[in-house]
């Protein structure tokens, strides 16, 4: 039977400061990446988030981010793969104990934001993350996008990868995101959001920006938390899915206890 | 044989700030406590570190700290048990996972600066800091000053402690140590301290600031890499314990593989 | 003609993190106490909050807190005097030079939270803030609780003071305000909020939580943007006071051009 | 008579964290880049190296930096230009109000590290800091790389700008410095140093690591302060321009009262 995961950013919010609509959405995903730290999430909502996460019964990963509270972790910076290795080892490892001390545990890692598209395309980098998460629990997926040198490397690392794509962004024709800086970069409607999600998971499939069809690998579905659609995108991918006999359960559902 | 285990705070310098003088103080000690980045030590710092204290055969432990880089975790803040739960088992999961990946494990937790003085003196707040490491990790040694709140809070959460003298400090009749706000806080005289150590590891006493004599258990010695004299104190400590025939050696000597 | 300034504390969002409901509070307050990137307020939030209080004719403050993101300057922290002092300069001078780029000015000073609170009790703290101001821009008002220590130092440094009060909060038979610890702290009722208001304003008393009444000098009323029922509350405040023939307008609103 | 300024970048401590050489530096120079809090320099540093400049009759100036205090402001960030325009009037506007309180004024502007290569080279960035300054105090001077993006857009807004040499480094034909990243960037013999800074005060050119002569203004020459030489070439710089009768003196020593 096909199935796919469904992945939704989480636990982003930040002291007093509020981002996300994580009770909204926790409902209807299966894998929760929870922020560590750096780009939001501080050592009291990440504990909150695990255990709501476990409450759900959402598998629970890292959400690695650039050092950069002010800019989200969206800004990329010059860090070496020294740097990136560092900091990948030091917020999964601060997840991984939040974790413990819930009584549950880390099942992937999937890096946010300005780390996740250089990743995408910096092999160097790329790289770092696979050596990170592999030198901290070897056990752990690695998310990244479908085709992406973050995928290649995790490969190369011998690390378990999740390709993972977006039902409500247009492709280019190799593959990459169409940039969020172009006016056609979203896809608005709810619906075209839903089939395009099908179409990729049960046919391995999607229409690029440039009308080819290009092939795609998609183990897990993304939606993005902070935007106003998300709840409902959510909501309707979920039941879309269900309808069209795809089986919606998290990325080690057939290993986890 | 009397023993006793000889420790200091490192790893404290962030970025290109740096604090202390980690190189001088490593081949005369055998624990260090590690600073996890909320008080200083970024992640690169934290894995030079460490693998620095593998090369010296010196045990690691997390120096877990309030997030107060400007005042460097000194200054006391009114934050909750639950608050400090949640940053003690932050900071042990990064700095756990910097050992994982440097292939080596922590042994012990000191909680640095206010927190480590706040932890000696609230119970409250010693039981969060206790149940953080029971949660993270139970076998984790949790160090604290000899004879306060925080060691009784990790005997009554069944971890193994550590209890903690100062050999360059004044004590008070109660057991505690001399503010220091006080001029006579600090024995800055190296041979004085020399003495005042070897009387608390083999006598297990101490001469407190009023001359009385004062029962207390020296598993581990602390000296303050940031003082002026570190480095002269930890060598002339480390010899002069060994003429003195104290096997000086990290806490879970008997036990580590 | 009574008279009264009533202010809101704005602008405390911070880069993707938003907080308070400014939008939705600029059209009835008279004065913006502004964050300045202590506890809130990045660069670019600062900006916005000046041009939307120019836009809406509201007199912009600066609003220093605690060097303390995660618990958003409302946790008490051991600093010093000198501390205190430097970074209030630090934060109105940067909070001015917005004002200055946006062809404004700034017109008074509010310490935020746990600053606001340690200074009205302590009037080491409360000096070194208003001598701070006095060093910065003598021009500046002072505002601060009405009858604290505050108070007393702005005046003592010859700072124009704007003694405040709180139309949705208790006081004690002392002047202080009831712990929001307590269960009777805040008034919930908006109805209730709006006649204690009127009260303070127009006949300078109050009645305390133990049913005394004590005289209380209200220059200015605050409203806390962050509380869910702020908007409403704000709202009926503005109404109810120009029904009661209380003129709603800024503090320096003779002086100012 | 012919006459340069030296500037070195200061106080750029953190809290307990040392950086520089400060005292050794500041009774050679003519002109200090105070770092203003976001790479380095917390509000207590800024006071006090604002207050060693005046004591040194050295002209302060602020020295903005991108917010990463782990990099020290030496990773470039993806930062968009009205990023730059906020993160400089805050920064200056913080510096400002320092100098005010201690009764004296900031002279100059000169961006830190990957803000002042960025700037060098994009325009729109360069122009971003330029009407930042122009905003916040028009009698601020620009000081940026001899030839580069930030002096061209300084002149633009009408700014007073000063053209800075690195006597230590290479230069490209282009002007441009050899990027430290390669062998040759830095000069190491501190006579060879001193030589060029003569040459390019006095004759208005310097040879470019391709041998060719090329020109090249010089108002102010820069000594790193973090450079284990600094100390050592600042003193020869000094002694030897005072030898070739260049007038060492701050940037507008004219108009200062």
């Amino acid at each position: 039977m096909t199935r796919v995961d469904l992945n939704c950013d989480m636990g982003e919010s930040y002291g007093a400061f509020t981002i996300g609509n994580d009770a909204a959405v926790f409902p209807f995903i299966t894998s929760a990446n929870i922020a560590c730290g750096f780009h939001g999430g501080d050592p009291g909502v990440m504990r909150r988030t695990v255990l709501a996460a476990v409450q759900y019964g959402v598998a629970i990963g890292a959400h690695p981010g650039l050092p950069d509270l002010i800019g989200f972790g969206r800004r990329e910076m010059a860090v070496t793969a020294q740097d990136v290795y560092d900091m990948v080892v030091y917020q999964v490892g601060a997840l991984r104990a939040v974790a413990t001390a819930a009584s549950t545990q880390l099942r992937h890692v999937k890096p946010h934001g300005a780390l996740y598209n250089m990743a995408a395309a910096q092999p160097v980098l790329a790289t770092a993350i696979a050596h990170a998460i592999r030198d901290t629990d070897p056990a752990l997926r690695l998310v990244g996008r479908a085709g992406s040198a973050l995928i290649a490397a995790g490969r190369a690392a011998s690390l378990i990868t999740a390709s993972e794509v977006f039902a409500d962004r247009h492709y280019q024709a190799d593959g990459a995101l169409v940039s969020r800086s172009l006016d056609n970069a979203v896809i608005a409607s709810v619906d075209e959001a839903v089939q395009r999600a099908i179409e990729m998971v049960r046919h391995h499939r999607v229409t690029a920006i440039d009308g080819t069809t290009i092939a795609i690998q998609a183990d897990t579905l993304c939606v993005h938390g902070d935007a106003p659609h998300a709840p409902a995108l959510v909501r309707e991918l979920r039941s879309a899915l269900a309808s069209a006999g795809v089986d919606v359960r998290p990325l080690d559902a057939d290993t986890a206890a």
